[in-house]
């Protein structure tokens, strides 16, 4: 069932990148990005690719992504200044909710560095409660990455 | 069976806590501490816990821990200047590997705001290699923590 | 002048302190707190002050600070785990803007590891056009602070 | 006198730029990014640079730049997703260290959103003593980029 689908373990199952440069203050004390850093590029492809493709506006929006859950696996180290390709996919898409399927890549490879989950639940700005449904053009940008289950 | 222990949904399933006060740049645009910075909270109790009690030396010990996995559930918001109250056990012990879960408490509150896990493989820093075992006194101090599966 | 007043090179030139505790991703590659993190310490005493003392509502009151220049000297590093000292001064204080003088100290030492200064100037957020006068009880927290010169 | 050069207040005066995109997290409740991000971007142009021409190596070279001094004036500012321009220079070039002056523009503007500087003093890693001069082609990427006083 699609709500278990994984992320995909190669660029080809991704339909949206984004370069992301990394930043001297990604690298931790081990000279690696600092494992909380991944979720800072998850979030930047997605509120990006909602922003430019399904017309979400962060500052007076009606409707705003909160995050019930995240996940990452960690396969490969990242270093600045190092680029990271973000790849994005919608596994599952709801009535009122999404979960997106992030993997990124180094430049050119072909198999992710990390790979994670990222659930939005859209809510009114004003009340905190769920919409009753997502808004276009918002649907129709998210459906547009969905890959098969 | 251990590995799949869910972190505690009370504050009393926790062995060890730690304050971390909120800072003004955690809040996001929507006003509420960004999710990311979340797994910075579990980044901070984890290590500031393995240095004074597991005698880890993150500037020039030959041990060090990577992260494979990490996951957090976020079901209530914190805002600066909240002060956080993280919540530490340990799921799983193996032989080079821990599974920690977290728990973030606002004060006093007695469910938490978010739960989620972390997993640590310790490694020889040189060569990045896991170790053949845990060294006293880390073992000691993980096995603390670990609460029944 | 007040105007150009240097922060305070010992403790006792600081009426207000706030504990502050470093995160591990503070630590840079280099195994100290980034130099970029200071300012945030810089804004986490000075805006946790100003919600206790000077009645700010960073969620939805009509006056914001906003921030036209900062600096900072760095006399010693931090690492974490350490706790950060944050000692805050009012250097000159305006009709619409101040000027903090904020001092960060090792734990129990007499000069601090990093001094510097932050300005805000008071706008009506909605607008973004200065304040016509500091609204009670800002005026009267900052003024608390207000060193001689 | 070439130390007290102030950053300049136009595109041309600086002989470098590098791309930044800003991240999601950048914005702090104001909806703008957060003034300690700015010092970030600072350091990543200036630490990209030194990488790319002047032989830095960050994970093993003997010689790492230590920061005594940073600053910035904000003149404008930026919300994600916004990319900044940010513009490189070197105000003044010691024996053994280096005062580089920022420009961060928004893209095409020809004004910069806020200036500031940055001290590095390049020291031996195992001593952190200051070098006794700055090798090659660490001088030689610096002096690129002096303008004049």
């Amino acid at each position: 069932m699609s709500q278990d689908l994984l992320p995909p373990r190669d660029r080809s199952g991704y339909p949206h990148f984004l370069r992301i440069p990394t930043r001297w203050m990604d690298n931790d004390i081990y000279g690696h990005v600092n494992n909380v850093v991944y979720y800072s590029y998850f979030d930047t492809v997605i509120n990006s690719y909602l922003i430019a493709e399904g017309g979400l506006d962060i500052h007076a929006g009606t409707v705003i992504g909160i995050t019930p859950e995240t996940h990452c696996n960690f396969h490969d180290s990242f270093s600045f200044p190092e680029v990271v390709e973000a790849g994005l996919a919608v596994g599952h898409l709801g009535s009122r909710s999404v979960k997106y399927l992030v993997g990124l890549f180094k430049e050119g490879a072909p198999a992710p560095a990390a790979t994670g989950w990222f659930v939005h639940v859209f809510v009114e700005r004003a009340s905190m409660r769920p919409v009753q449904s997502l808004p276009e053009p918002l649907r129709g940008a998210l459906a547009a990455l969905k890959i098969a289950g």
